[in-house]
């Protein structure tokens, strides 16, 4: 979806930008249903809702600039595929880490809590673990088939998947390690502990991989004669 | 929906793999949800709202490959259209029930849960059988007429029409047999007991051909001078 | 949306089963809600998604049949338009209303409850009156400038529109005859008193025909040289 | 989005018709999610999804007639982009504003409450504030982004993104002077003390001023030569 007419510095900006808004939302949305509610199916509604729609909103207005990663695992996998150079995804990844921390710190000064935290949410083990291979492996299959088949859709199709995801998965789907080092900065509801952070950005990125490998084959239409 | 340039082993992992997300997410979610609520409404809702946007996602990525059926009332119902064959709706049937039986055991290991489990949630009684007869009417019903005026909603109007269902109906809508044998190998929310199976699947199978009769008769267009 | 291809009876048909499904998902969904929660307005959730959902699917798949009122409001409003004949109009009024009351009939079956049930909710008085009045306004308003400006949009925005109006009318808008007709025959959360019944339907038509009459004016485009 | 085929009376009439019906849908679905729950957060979500869909109908519906503003934010970031006359858009803003106080009397008069209220409820403080910057940076971005990329899809893009500011930023994003304005008239769920209302607009003023200055830079394509 990216688009040649803007320039790096433009791509870059909205990588940074997407990312921060979508964290903002994560960890400030989080933060109003933790506040407003005892039952915590409810906070996570309140926390499911707004982050798939923000989904929708930011990759249709900043996908045409950047393609709208806002997620070093999804950079990872268009690197892999060839569609995105090292160094420019490299760039993309700092951003998108950077944009994520200051998501969180955006979220803390309007709510008015201290504005740096570090998260003392335990998510570690092997079923956390799993379920981000799932989500992840889930978030770039959708991205890969729904660029395939009808890119106008992708925003849609990712802010779905994640609302599905948030609550199929165990771990809430993080399936992005710039959000989750994001998150990592703040001890509010959709907080991580750093040192839980290695776990899930390695699974991040198996999933992306396995999703990749398994989409190339799936996507690829057969010769009439191959089979 | 289904493309001629895949060939049948894509279709049929496409199959797979549309089933397995499908009933991952509806196990998933149900774990999730009654996890964190005592209010059984607000678990339905976090049951529901997952299930109908990964529809979407599904249909949307899958149906190109496969036509997205991941639902043996639905081969059957194209069964009897011809509109597929014996031979590959049987491999449809087999795949679409081995994922969902994948699909369960998927959630198990993400909530850290026995991954073998046999359900022991009674779901039977007329009322429970009618509900899977209009349930199943109705998805068919939505199909046959969204493929004939909109094809490109399809993914929408399934997964809208399941978020209704899931309510409007004392059975919270099953429809799908391979659906229901996946959700007969979890004990928690969504499960389904193994012995109550059988009326389920009859009900959804009489469901899906009254569909197919109603609106082959609904959608044919009259001639001119038919009245 | 009518479509001449499609003969009376099935545009008949079309209208008599959209607005029993209709009618089945707004009583249905209400016993489902309030059976599983002690918080009004989840149960208010749960009927509201359900409905807003439905409305989606079964304008998008019936109205290339019958344009899909199944409401006589709305056909009361063509009728103004001389965009349906007043013989047409009456037999669509007729089979809406045996469609809402078979709606509400079918939603106890599926919930094992009496057959037929007379509803007890009281709904008068001024404000649900002004209600009425404001909700169907709102309709009819939705539908004309709809079908004027975006028409293959109407299914989602008549979804949309009743979503919204589930919450900001204080009669949780009815703005329908037939589906407040098929709503007295069930004393369960969506019910309505028969003899409130009169006072709820004269609103109904009266805000629609302000909307046609507003709307009117509003959607006519003015001459180059008009103002 | 405007249409000059409308003349400017319609243009108005639509501008406070639609402010009208946001506002009361705003406070009218506060005031039945307030009544209907002891949870904030389901009433917050009662709140939220009845103000999202209208925004999706209000904008298709007028959005070709008066380019669906409803906001002076809006009005005012399309002033100082030349695309709106000094005239006109001072007479937008004065009808979006009479328009939003009659929305919250209509909105009393449906649920029989008195008509003409103060509100009560405290919102100001370097939070609320820096929350307003942020909501009205991330609306006004979002029209001026949606309407470069993807302008049929800008009522779904509002819609969305009111749905995520209502939780993300502490303020539950107000956004819009007008709306303001209208909910100060209001002493239920969604009330704002008419002394606090200044801070908020000069904020949202703010928000909007610097999302054209970003976004100006953001969606210029850059010349082949540019860096």
């Amino acid at each position: 979806m990216s688009d040649a007419t803007f320039n790096l510095s433009r791509r870059l900006a909205a990588e940074a930008l997407g990312t921060a808004i979508l964290v903002g939302t994560v960890v400030g949305s989080g933060i109003m249903a933790d506040n407003l509610s005892d039952d915590t199916a409810v906070s996570l509604l309140g926390n499911t809702i707004p982050t798939g729609a923000i989904l929708v909103v930011l990759i249709t207005i900043l996908g045409p600039i950047s393609g709208a990663h806002f997620n070093p695992a999804v950079t990872f996998a268009f690197l892999l595929k060839r569609q995105i150079g090292l160094q420019v995804a490299l760039a993309y990844i700092v951003v998108q880490v950077l944009g994520g921390i200051f998501g969180s710190i955006m979220a803390h000064v309007m709510f008015e809590l201290p504005t740096l935290q570090t998260s003392t949410t335990i998510r570690t083990g092997f079923g956390q673990w799993f379920a981000e291979i799932v989500a992840t492996f889930g978030l770039v299959g959708t991205i890969l088939a729904g660029i395939r088949f009808r890119e106008s859709a992708v925003p849609w199709l990712v802010g779905l998947y994640i609302t599905a995801a948030y609550w199929f998965t165990a771990s809430t789907s993080f399936a992005n390690p710039a959000v989750a080092i994001g998150r990592s900065f703040t001890d509010t509801f959709s907080g991580i502990r750093p040192v839980d952070l290695p776990g899930f950005i390695v699974c991040q990125l198996v999933g992306a991989a396995l999703a990749l490998a398994l989409f190339s084959w799936l996507l690829n239409p057969s010769k009439p004669a191959g089979e």
